[in-house]
């Protein structure tokens, strides 16, 4: 029985599990969330997510939410297919990939995506970006930046010099910031630069990436 | 060579931590970082977690951050000692610990921290809590309990009935959350209740708690 991801192509937590999936190569079947008419908020939907959040994981009888959760997950259980993710064969390298994933999703994401969300979600629901948070935000950002570009001066990728789930996190809410006036915080660090360019071509994140543009599909 | 974590018994980050080495029965050497005149923003421990937040652990050549990064890894590592953390042996089972640490993560922690930060924290600055900011994350709170509530209604732990870093990672916020006036949102749930009552009352819980106590230690 193959996978059955619920969730949408251009939401960002979506796309996290969608890089990992594609990734690894694994058959599924990414079921359409009506957001708009809250379907994730009603009864069927909530048995799967108590908390009404797309994506949800059907794997068989398991029922899982929380994206980078369900990264970790398939990238465990299918350890031994396409990209390896985790590192699963060297300890202290899954050791890394924990503590730069952490990074993303304690640091990185929490300034970056109220920045995506002011200039392009704001617009879309007809509100204008509120500038006070772009730049407070932009602030933080720039912080997590600065340790990303001697990091990165130094290893290939964010946790070493492999890819792995750490780098894949960041790239939904990156690819959105690309679009918008502060994309010059990555572009002006040639060290995160080319990381962004390197991880933003791999084949994944192109299929992926053709997903998340808003109006075509 | 025995572990070093780099932390204080007070920091809610670092008994994230040592909670898992109490429940692996893992030696370890705790070195105090003087916070109070920032010697986590100055260079030699820069060096060990460019961020210069604490904890930091050490073992041998590998040096690590992000509290929730070090529990996986030494859960990982001493999968056969002590309280099996992260349910090594079942694949599902580990996908759902993964789910609710996530949660404690993305959803508890974010809502938790700064009414313990307004209670707590504000007054031992010499500032007045701001009512505002604890109202709305109360809100944000409730929510979540809600959910924790029926969950705990069906299993005896966060993601299963099994104690798990899931549960764990609740411990540090909470046990300083009991301590405020708003600590009725857990008495008043009485799944939840019976749950931390349960949690908080292991040996490892009521050992690293000792420290947690301000003005003692």
């Amino acid at each position: 029985m193959a996978i059955k991801l619920y969730g949408l192509p251009m939401s960002t937590a979506t796309t996290r599990v969608l890089l990992c999936l594609h990734e690894k190569g694994v058959d599924f079947e990414l079921i359409p969330v009506n957001a708009f008419s809250g379907e994730h908020k009603q009864p069927p939907f909530l048995s799967k997510n108590p908390f009404g959040l797309i994506p949800v994981l059907e794997d068989g009888d398991l029922t899982l939410f929380e994206s980078r959760a369900i990264t970790a997950y398939l990238a465990e259980k299918f350890k031994e297919t396409g990209t390896d993710l985790v590192r699963h064969n060297n300890l202290n390298e899954a050791a890394l990939v924990k503590v730069w994933a952490e990074v993303e999703s304690q640091s990185y994401d929490p300034a970056i995506k109220p920045i995506v969300d002011q200039y392009l979600m704001a617009p879309a629901l007809g509100k204008e970006p509120d500038q006070s948070i772009i730049d407070t935000n932009l602030e933080k950002l720039k912080k997590v930046l600065d340790v990303y570009e001697t990091k990165l001066s130094r290893t290939k990728f964010i946790a070493g010099d492999f890819y792995s789930i750490a780098d894949l996190h960041h790239i939904s809410h990156t690819y959105l910031f690309m679009k918008t006036p502060s994309a010059s915080l990555i572009n002006d660090r040639p060290h995160v630069k080319a990381w962004w360019e390197n991880i933003s071509s791999r084949p994944a994140s192109k299929k992926v990436g053709e997903g998340m543009s808003f109006g075509k599909k």
